[in-house]
């Protein structure tokens, strides 16, 4: 595609760069915010660089975080007894909109994948592992809430190894047929499971 | 939507505000750029930021421009007696890209439309028709290539009695069954206008 301007190809380029935007909606956007009042452009620029430049990563948790310790782990009213291990912050933020969850979380920062070049040592597992034996530690039980994937298996499976023998309950979330969908159109791998992972109804 | 950080808030709202992005798209690409080098995010800014605040627009068809003068405008290999009048930048970058087209263009920056307060006061209906006025002017055609809505013949219809009088063939885009589409697929407006404006096979 050819451009009028150095300056627009320039930014249809750099927009064009984010995953799932292609240049015909990248120029879209250029336009958009060419039409735009100065201050939008600026704004936009400066989130952007304040959030790559300025973003902190817990200590404890290495969960996105605006200062040393984050707001999950600096909460005494959570639940610090549990933590819920996931791959990153999208899956972090993706369970505490469910509300359903009231305890600490430990970002992974990745799943065990060799075909990536992603070993345990690239992730953050040796920091979950100590804040289990902390002296203060309060850990009672670790969630395991990774994707069903090879990767994620082999991640979960890597960690349960890890803790064995100290006094925590490793768990794993449920997997089954999701709610509001259709048996019929449900894989055959996860049907398989849900009824090998059958609860009983409580019938008092 | 509640999120770890005051910084991935900022950048999720700000990007958000683009057209077509929602929400959760704003944070996959806010995470996105958190995960890759600082330099992606500064360029990215910094294109987003000189786009607004150098672009120029060309002193004689208002296209977007690097310098006083478009590349286009300033070219004397393209056809300087035929102008193309068009609503906006997307719309010249389309018929560019046809490479159909080797005259002049000029950019209205909108249509006539009473109803978004747009007359054709806001409009850059005024040097077009003063590019045909000038006195070492060569504009023998201008061709109106304006969306086909109610807005866009409105500011037609305009344009062409502005130009009553002058020596200027004034003409309109071919409106007609796309290329590649099927009849029974075609709006009955569209087929209506397509055999009122029937073209003769050359029989020779």
């Amino acid at each position: 595609m050819e451009y009028p301007s150095k300056l627009i190809e320039n930014a249809v380029n750099q927009i064009a760069k984010l995953p799932g935007i292609g240049k015909k909606t990248a120029l879209r956007l250029a336009l958009h915010l060419l039409r735009e009042d100065e201050e939008t452009s600026q704004s936009l620029a400066e989130a952007i660089v304040d959030l790559r430049t300025k973003t902190q990563y817990c200590r404890i948790c290495h969960n996105i975080s605006d200062a040393e310790i984050c707001a999950i782990c600096a909460n005494e009213r959570r639940d610090h007894s549990i933590i819920c291990v996931v791959e990153d912050a999208t899956d972090l933020i993706a369970i505490e909109n469910t509300s359903q969850y009231r305890g600490l979380y430990h970002v992974l920062g990745g799943v065990i994948s060799p075909i990536e070049g992603i070993g345990p040592g690239e992730l953050n597992i040796q920091s979950l592992i100590e804040r289990t034996k902390a002296e203060d530690s309060e850990v009672k039980e670790i969630i395991l809430a990774l994707s069903s994937t090879m990767e994620g298996d082999t991640t979960s499976f890597f960690i349960t190894k890890k803790l064995k023998g100290r006094d925590v309950k490793v768990t794993s979330i449920a997997r089954g047929v999701p709610i509001g969908s259709e048996l019929e159109y449900t894989d055959e791998i996860t049907l398989g499971r849900s009824i090998l992972g059958r609860k009983a109804y409580e019938q008092s």
